[in-house]
């Protein structure tokens, strides 16, 4: 048994502190890497993601070509989420004795979709024998510099955001993740959110990854929290993960913009909270009158 | 059970042949992807590599550090193979329950000779949980625009190169990869080598990719086959994997300047044979005054 997740980054960002590059913008703990790679006007974004047998889907699902689908949309996510855009693809498959060549040739045909809505090629990757099947994606993208969006740069008086109704994933949704790049373009082209993530491990673990890298508390106000209809309760929409969506901060001014802009618009956004305060890690929901904290707890894969 | 790896290859090759992107100079199927991000002299390289316990690797292994090296070794030795140069990784891990959080401390350390050697930065990556356990590397580089060396550019008359003696690293050497890149450098800086690849698959079978792309026939001459001390026979020399060295092929008046460069190198090159014809594949050994076919079984982790 291993620590979680998050310690684990942690511990790597400290272990080899002192590899650190002068060209890497944002190195391990965000949703992509950022990169100089000497580009007048963007910056490369390089994410990886990996899915397991057993943990993030299952193979005896009738429709195998979902597996891919899953896959190429968590990596694709994690481009979006810096305000960027996916424009290549590694994939590394470990593939078991229970894995024919059909299912194979299903779960890549399965990738099709978005590699196609994106104009997303795969370049590379390799293919393993092992015990269990895995997909081990890695996405190249880019950014424009003046519209790179990292988790931390959350400030008081922000509004929080979600780009569409949580909870329930997990009864199917999960498996037909919709990458909210566009989302994410028409945000960054048009106004300028301060912090972003998309919501993997749960609104409140999500929402967290912002304000301990932003040093912020704030609150979530419960009635404005848009519940899916695949959800069973509320604490789905604060809890479980895998939604794939949006979470982001804005200020004051660019938020009554983009909540002006709304039914113009063919995307939907939900401000649910706002910012209270810099300096300072904490959540609280306001439900009515009451107001109680929020602990960092969501759902971990690892 | 699933086809082998090149046949699979063709596969993705030919499905995705649609959604092959302009700014793409060499997709999949070489060592690593070759990518025009924008930049006047570099191309991007990116490579991808997975290990897994049983295949590559066995975790009881008493130094469990040598498997972070196997895997970072293994990806920067594709980056090598184009000419390049390493910058990034990501690094996936497949963690099951039988690794405690003190072996994945002794992998992640034994990354780091490889990761400061070369000032490569592990900027991303994911961890999650698994039923075996599996490293899957992704490797972003760059390389000269003009110095740039794929598996197709083999022509007639050309010496084929290796930068090592082959055979017998499966008896311990394959877990200690030193990836070729300062000798690549050397190669691409002071030569123009027409094709190159790394050993992983054989010596025979990593020559017919470069034949099969090159669309050219080879021989190669017994007697100059460097034999490392660890092999038991020829053979392991001509098809056992993991050697990791690079095979390269260069034209005759490059191929005069790089052998009378050696005495003056601290780099070791052998030339092992030469390429008889462009137009149609084969190899052939010439062992004295007998010569006979090679057919491109080669050692096949997939």
């Amino acid at each position: 048994m291993v620590k979680d997740e998050f310690q684990f980054v942690a511990d790597i960002r400290s272990r080899f502190a002192s590899l650190r590059r002068k060209d890497t913008v944002v190195g391990i703990g965000d949703d992509s890497a950022v990169l100089d790679v000497g580009l007048k006007d963007d910056y490369l974004l390089v994410a990886s993601d990996s899915i397991v047998d057993g943990q993030h889907f299952f193979f005896n699902i009738p429709d195998k070509g979902l597996i891919g689908r899953k896959a190429v949309g968590a990596v694709l996510s994690d481009i979006s989420a810096m305000g960027g855009y996916p424009l290549w693809l590694t994939v590394d498959v470990g593939v078991p004795g229970y894995v024919e060549d059909r299912d194979l040739e299903e779960i890549f045909e399965g990738m099709r979709f978005l590699l196609e809505l994106f104009s997303v090629e795969i370049v590379g990757g390799d293919t393993v024998r092992s015990d269990v099947l895995y997909l081990s994606m890695s996405c190249i993208g880019k950014v424009e510099k003046d519209r790179l969006v990292t988790r931390s740069g959350a400030r008081k008086g922000d509004w929080i955001w979600v780009s569409g109704p949580l909870g329930g994933s997990i009864y199917g949704r999960h498996m037909l993740v919709s990458p909210r790049i566009p989302e994410a373009r028409y945000l960054v082209i048009n106004f300028r959110p301060t912090a972003m993530i998309d919501i993997s491990d749960g609104l409140v673990a999500d929402l967290y990854h912002i304000l301990e890298e932003s040093n912020c508390t704030a609150e979530l106000i419960r009635e404005k929290i848009p519940l899916h209809k695949d959800a069973r309760s509320f604490d789905e929409a604060l809890y479980m993960g895998e939604d794939f969506e949006l979470l982001f901060c804005m200020d004051e001014k660019d938020s009554r913009r983009l909540y002006a802009s709304l039914p113009n618009t063919r995307y939907k956004f939900y401000p649910i909270g706002k910012v209270l305060e810099s300096g300072k890690v904490g959540l609280y929901l306001r439900d009515g009158l009451s107001v109680v904290p929020l602990g960092p707890r969501g759902f971990k894969h690892f």
